[in-house]
């Protein structure tokens, strides 16, 4: 942990690096390995890679638009599938035909189909003379309009301007959208969580953390050109792997002063806050197992969030790590010495210092208001349809990012989910939340106490959660179609209190865009200079947008850690601590345990450098065959968010191998082994 | 929880009040219940009760020193007496005869003797012209002097001055010692802690949380005049019964002013630190079973601690309850406008006011270097030498609270324990602590560098612990004994530590000695006042010093819960939540459920005004016998802090008659029950 090699902007080891996939490492990955990327085998894979609009990756694997994702991006979609007396996510399901594929209206895929450079578009509707509030407009008015696609395509395709290099570049992706997916076989959740959180960010691992949709057109499997081939013998130690996914955020390319407030504030706070919701909710998941189901996603995410944001912390508070990446930085800016473009860099360095060091009190506020005062799927619902009332009177140009019309489908399947909405669970969320609200901004504050209308916490989340009608999706639909003057006119508790704190909300966040402005511009400014430097070669940090990383199947000798686990591990491991929960495995995994393969593959690692974002993302070998499944990065992977190490990062994949056999010997699952082993 | 009913100098209620013995309810409870206190029968009362200074309460219930306690009274002890090949928390423990029963080293218990009202003797010491540090100065002098005990009388008496009344007036309480204690038996953890941190302050509730000591002397059991008689029948519903035990802490007497600081900056602290805490112990936990037993105890506390907390803070975020908390401040002090005392009490409330809000950066250095920071047995050990090592060479008036020759045998115990110390634990804790140092004060706090010493809270850790000689009870005598001239020698990296950070916390406790001072002498003059107003016979606040309780054995009908539980329902809770823990029981209880009486009760509530410190107190009936033992509350009553509701809060106790049946039925403890039953 403590040699960790930082990025440089000079030299990038093959193995290290979140590439887009139109600037492919080519040459490091033939000097390093000695195999030639070629445009067709990458054009295949872009196209087999799919995005999860939950945040997720996955890949199409037959050409009837199965997809293979992980158990875990699936989760919340099994667990709205589920019901107290169907749980899905206690045993699992296997649909035996597409008749009994289950469909998840929620859900939206995208393919990536191709990519433009539009940097310089964007960059010229921005002028020095503008006021950065005037900036902030010009920037959002050119990515609306060049996100807009035409009425009648707005059913298969989505365009995002994709912001590179903390600013330095842009490019409009262009996707293929599925809106119409179905669940075709999950594992039980023992299975595809084993280890729990406990196992979670660790290997040895095991964990068959995999689940299977399809994409339908026209009511009918979707027909697709691009699918992985399935590998039935899975990885082999030491062999060349690339990993095609969606990395959410990395932050490597901050500056030290963005990084040092990271450590200092950003990520203490996430801890504050995520702390208190995990042990929110694991204490109320204790007291009664219909609990455990209602809250299991929520805490699942709190669980996994904690471990990642303290393994980065955990790097960041090691003074020689972020004196070598402070060093990194000076030498960069010493190379630019003779160059003319010192004094702007110098400029640039020092406006971002200051700028996010202002407006504390500020910043606080947005957060809470903006997000972590409400913990609540009904306030989420009641403050869209304030916002989309609002939005929709503006000009597309000029609206919030996600009220476009461009973008109306999505944020539609969001406010009609008819996800079931718990009002215990909502109710505890949302006091819990509001008790933050009243520790953070002390109890005397005028919007602390107009929030709380008198009440405390509890009885006001009681107050509002029983009086909204909005779990009611017609009622949310008339409030939508009704527009600004209905959502004036209601007097649902829900709306009246969205409305109530929007006009700050909306203040606060004009704040925060023009603070990012300034630090956009800045980080441009930067870009430009190491572009100068060394190309635009450079891979840019991530942005839940397609990468390519490279890699290689392999243990980490120094910790005496083996490639991969076996299922006779599983069941040594379920042994070990007497068979109790996480480690507890279903009846008919023990009764089968004879039929399966002692030592086929289940879990792997390997080298490639991932984050939060890539789980489900197809691992293919030199022939572009799939051999896993991404679900994990080891404890020392979790600060690949500001820096990737070689020597003890490892991505953990679930073998194909051990997805076969557990389809074959357990699920008895021949219609999709069928489906696997078609040409 | 809305209504809570404040305290008032004028009106109590009789089952509000955490009464004095030296000032008890007389008239109330005949004026209420129809039943006289006898003096006789107070002093049995008293003299039965015990203090266990590990934080509970207990009672003896034979001649021949046998003690009634709870279970998580006795869980640290228990914990510690338990290894991982034989785990008594597990699988409980039951001493045949009394050659079989263990002795628990660290164990000091105090048994109320006598009481002398010494306010005045404080009192004049302190004078108008001295400046606040030689008032603190000139306290602790008295304090210690009156604290003194012959030398050859140190081995069984102890005497600790009791401030009340938040500082007005001053009680000198002697005890009897009794330093040789032994376990005779607990249960399984499984029915001492049954339902967990779900069901912890909760009612109905399922709990056998008892165990056993017996208090020893000159290597013989303890003979004892005053002794609890067992009631084998248990509480009825709607008779009188009284708590007689040790209540840690209320605040029922601050100013409305220290109340907004404790909800605004005191408790969310305390949830801060305690939420990550108990995310950090659970998830460790999880990881392995050996883990889970090294951890349980500090788990237990911290949820504890936790839902104590969390109830607190939601009766102060009631805008209403601090309302009428508020008004009966201001009645009070409205009340006094004709009275010449007015100017003074109205500055002392400003003086409170001004004092808690200043230094609030100090005050946060305070807990964090005096307590948080170092969340390890060793850096506890390694502090405690170097602050003796200086007390030491101290006259005895002058040293720091706890290294007064008085408390001697107190230090050592502690300091000598052979208490297991799990290296891989100290270092969770430690490496967890300082990262929280870290995001507390920065990490380029001049302070935090040198505690880190240029590494990272993990690898400084790791260092400390692996580095450190003190889990070496010889060791630490070695250094205790060689005083200063060994400390200041000593290289070992905990006692270096610690003396790097002395000089520094030395300081800062200077300041907050010195605050508290000045809040003391304002509270004094409040005190007065109210004194001047409604006599001395109000309760003063919890000071972890013997208290009577009065209440009767009811339910709660607005909400239909009822007065107890039997048997019955924890087999039936058990089996509702699918046997997992922490609702599983042993397989002895089930092969023995035919024989347990289902309609035995198990625990039951009554109105009695208790607070953490109560755990383990005796409750009894108006003849004095022991019908239970007080073991939690219910959720409404955690607000007891500051304010208490008869309506809804409830003390809960362990029936007499479900621990009969339970050592009879299912552990066959004829030895117990014949002690229980002799005369």
């Amino acid at each position: 942990m403590l040699g960790i090699l930082l990025l440089s902007p000079l030299q990038t080891r093959a193995d290290e690096g979140m590439w887009l996939f139109n600037r492919p490492p080519i040459k490091q990955v033939e000097k390093k390995y000695g195999f030639r990327i070629e445009q067709a085998w990458l054009d295949h894979l872009q196209k087999s890679s799919v995005r999860f609009n939950t945040g997720g990756s996955g890949s199409f694997i037959s050409k009837n638009g199965l997809l293979l994702t992980n158990h875990h991006v699936g989760a919340g979609i099994i667990n709205s599938l589920s019901t107290a007396g169907k749980n899905l996510m206690e045993d699992g399901f296997l649909a035996r035909d597409q008749s009994q594929e289950l469909p998840c209206n929620d859900l939206e895929l995208n393919v990536l189909m191709s990519i433009r450079d539009v940097t310089a578009e964007v960059e010229a509707v921005v002028t020095d003379k503008m006021s950065t509030e005037e900036a902030v407009a010009a920037r959002r008015a050119i990515i609306a309009k060049l996100q807009e696609v035409p009425s009648d395509e707005t059913a298969t395709k989505r365009r995002d301007v994709v912001t590179l290099y903390q600013g330095g570049a842009y490019h409009l992706y262009e996707y293929r959208r599925y809106s119409d997916v179905r669940l075709v076989f999950a594992p039980e959740r023992r299975l595809g969580a084993f280890g729990g959180d406990p196992d979670n960010f660790e290997f040895p691992r095991y964990c068959l953390d995999c689940c299977f949709f399809r994409a339908y057109e026209n009511g009918k499997p979707a027909v697709v050109e691009n699918y992985l081939k399935w590998n039935r013998n899975g990885a082999r130690d030491g062999e060349l792997v690339f990993v095609s996914g969606h990395p959410g955020t990395t932050n490597r390319e901050l500056t030290q002063a963005q990084v040092e407030r990271m450590r200092d504030n950003g990520l203490p706070y996430y801890l504050e806050r995520s702390n208190r919701k995990e042990v929110l909710l694991s204490a109320w998941s204790e007291k009664d197992k219909e609990n455990k189901r209602r809250a299991l996603g929520a805490l699942v995410g709190t669980q996994n969030g904690r471990k990642a944001r303290t393994a980065s912390l955990h790097g960041l508070l090691d003074p020689k790590f972020m004196e070598t990446r402070g060093s990194a930085e000076n030498e960069f800016r010493e190379s630019l010495k003779s160059d003319k473009s010192t004094a702007e860099v110098d400029e640039a360095f020092a406006t971002i210092e200051k700028e996010i060091n202002k407006d504390d009190a500020s910043r606080l506020r947005f957060a809470l208001l903006g997000r972590d005062a409400f913990d609540s799927t009904l306030f989420g619902i009641a403050r869209t349809l304030v916002q989309a009332a609002d939005e929709s009177l503006k000009p597309d140009a000029e609206r919030l990012a996600g009220f476009n019309e461009a973008r109306r489908k999505i944020l539609e399947l969001g406010l009609f989910s008819d996800d079931p909405v718990y009002k215990d669970f909502e109710i505890l969320r949302l006091a819990d939340s509001l008790a933050f609200l009243c520790n953070k901004l002390g109890s005397d504050d005028p919007t602390v106490k107009a929030v709380l209308g008198g009440l405390s916490p509890a009885r006001r989340a009681e107050q509002l959660v029983n009086g909204t009608a909005l779990e009611d999706i017609a009622r949310r639909k008339a409030l939508y179609e009704g527009g600004k003057a209905a959502v004036d006119a209601s007097a649902d508790p829900m709306i009246l209190l969205a409305r109530m704190v929007d006009g700050e909300i909306r203040r606060l966040r004009k704040m925060e865009e023009a603070s990012d402005e300034v630090v956009k511009q800045a980080h441009a400014k930067i870009a430009k200079a190491r572009f100068a430097l060394a190309g635009e070669s450079r891979y840019p940090d991530a942005t839940f947008s397609l990468r390519l990383s490279v890699g290689r199947v392999t243990g980490i000798p120094s910790q005496k850690v083996p490639f991969h686990t076996t299922y006779d591990g599983l069941f040594a491991r379920s042994a070990d601590q007497d068979g109790k929960p996480p480690f507890d495995l279903p009846e008919s995994w023990k009764e089968k345990r004879g039929a399966i393969g002692k030592d086929v593959a289940m879990n792997f690692i390997s080298t490639n450098d991932i984050t939060g974002g890539n789980s489900g993302s197809p691992i293919v070998d030199r022939n572009g065959e799939l051999v896993g499944v991404i679900f994990d990065g080891n404890f020392d992977s979790l600060v690949n968010n500001v820096a990737y190490d070689e020597k003890t990062a490892r991505a953990v994949s679930v073998d194909s191998a051990g997805i076969w056999e557990a389809l074959d010997k357990v699920y008895g699952a021949e219609n999709l082994l069928d489906e696997l082993n078609a040409e």
